[in-house]
């Protein structure tokens, strides 16, 4: 084993241990997508979840709506649980789709409009994202934007 | 600056502080909406709330349905948190709809079906008029007709 | 039967249809515990149910608690559900009562603290006021003040 | 009336302008919070809600307990929806206090341990803050630095 490989089997050690959900990540990520949405005029709440679905964020921006905060932390829920974005799961829980009726299960909390995404790492569910406030083409921009600055957010931290 | 001026400001204070939903307002109002029902023949439930969403009224008229009054508190809470009438979420929120589902977060306080109305006073909303007892087309007209009505209120209280 | 006889059934009938929570009552009532309420400095939350313990008029004051709505309500909803006070509740719902319990029944709509109090016409009981906003102290005094304001409340309207 | 007493009189309105809770502020107020929880050696979740009882803002520190999400954001809704810190709600609500019982109300949103205060800003409630993660000492000591820091953070943004 030389150098190079040793330097391979670090990286991916340290890879993989930063590819943990920590509420440094979620803050910059939160922060990107909050500044997309004032691009957008959309007052958006943001949840960022870790791999346990369990919420680690959540950003109210001024003047969202009320509504959004509870379906931005079930989007953010709903995607780490089910592993796909809630974009996808609207297909399959819409009346005569194959899942038709999984929005009724989980106490509530799955959510079947676009806005949320899983965040991944290599491959990998780290956490999810909900965004919630704008239409859903908006929501649905925003959750996949969070998504897309993910890996490089977690490359600057 | 003389005296003219600063009635004037001091005026646009006032109003700006008059705009806030009170008790005075809700009762004026609930009542403008009682009679137009009891002319219609509708035993309604009427909920006025505050701009957080917060009940701030319900009145229930005589042989009103039991049902009503969740449904008109949940009404009230729907328009100011969503900001938008439940007639408008009523499209939104059907099979295929691009937010089809809402309706089953927000621990069921959602109403997907017409009778409540955001309050607005100059461009802000300050509260929501929630209305069940009637048809839809009944519960439409009569939230529309309190919420024409605030205005005119506001100023007479 | 003579016109004697007729007068004194025609007051009985009158009476006991008189005796039937309307909406008119409920308001009555409710200005006048809000009024009282005003001059001891509390802004309190008021609920008058009817005799099916189904709550008929409820009413914020400007600045009330946000969590007295629920709790103006469930006392109501307490005292023509289970026809006591909720001061009496109170002491057989302590731990070490014969009621220990009896407040996580009935989906969490029991309340055992004072604010209280069937409203009771000519022994029979025809609603509840549930008054919250204050001090127990000062919920008692307010829905002990409605209930003894009841019957004159009813002679005038 | 001269120039400076118009100057009084606008600043006046524009500090009461600038005492809402935006999420600017609860990003602030976190922060320090969060800082303060570090020293202390805590994991907490913070949340902080507006003057509405509405949750803006809530993050979990990394390895906060799970459980402690709902017990901060419930914090919060308690000690706005009922303008006091939860740790003088304890007493309140203890077997034997006045309000022994106002725990199973408000669907289980009331939280009656410290960790729990007010935000103040010229004597207004403009908001609340909720801590949990640590010992009750722990939570309530964070809460009431957060409380005590409002001021200084909302006059630096």
């Amino acid at each position: 084993m030389d150098s190079r490989d040793i330097a391979s089997v670090v990286s991916k050690v340290v890879a993989s241990l930063s590819s943990k959900m920590t509420l440094d990540i979620a803050k910059a990520l939160s922060l990107c997508v909050e500044k997309k949405a004032q691009e957008m005029g959309v007052n958006a709440v943001i949840c960022v979840a870790d791999s346990g679905a369990r919420p680690i964020l959540v950003h109210s921006m001024d003047n969202a709506y009320i509504a959004s905060f509870d379906i931005a932390v079930k989007k953010a829920y709903t995607v780490v649980s089910l592993k796909m974005p809630t974009s996808k799961l609207k297909t399959l829980a819409a009346p005569g789709g194959s899942l038709y009726g999984i929005q009724f299960t989980n106490d509530g909390q799955i959510v079947i409009f676009g806005g949320g995404d899983p965040l991944i790492i290599n491959g990998e569910i780290i956490g999810g994202i909900g965004v919630s406030g704008g239409t859903e083409e908006q929501d649905t921009a925003l959750s996949l934007y969070g998504a897309s600055v993910l890996e490089e957010i977690i490359k600057r931290i």
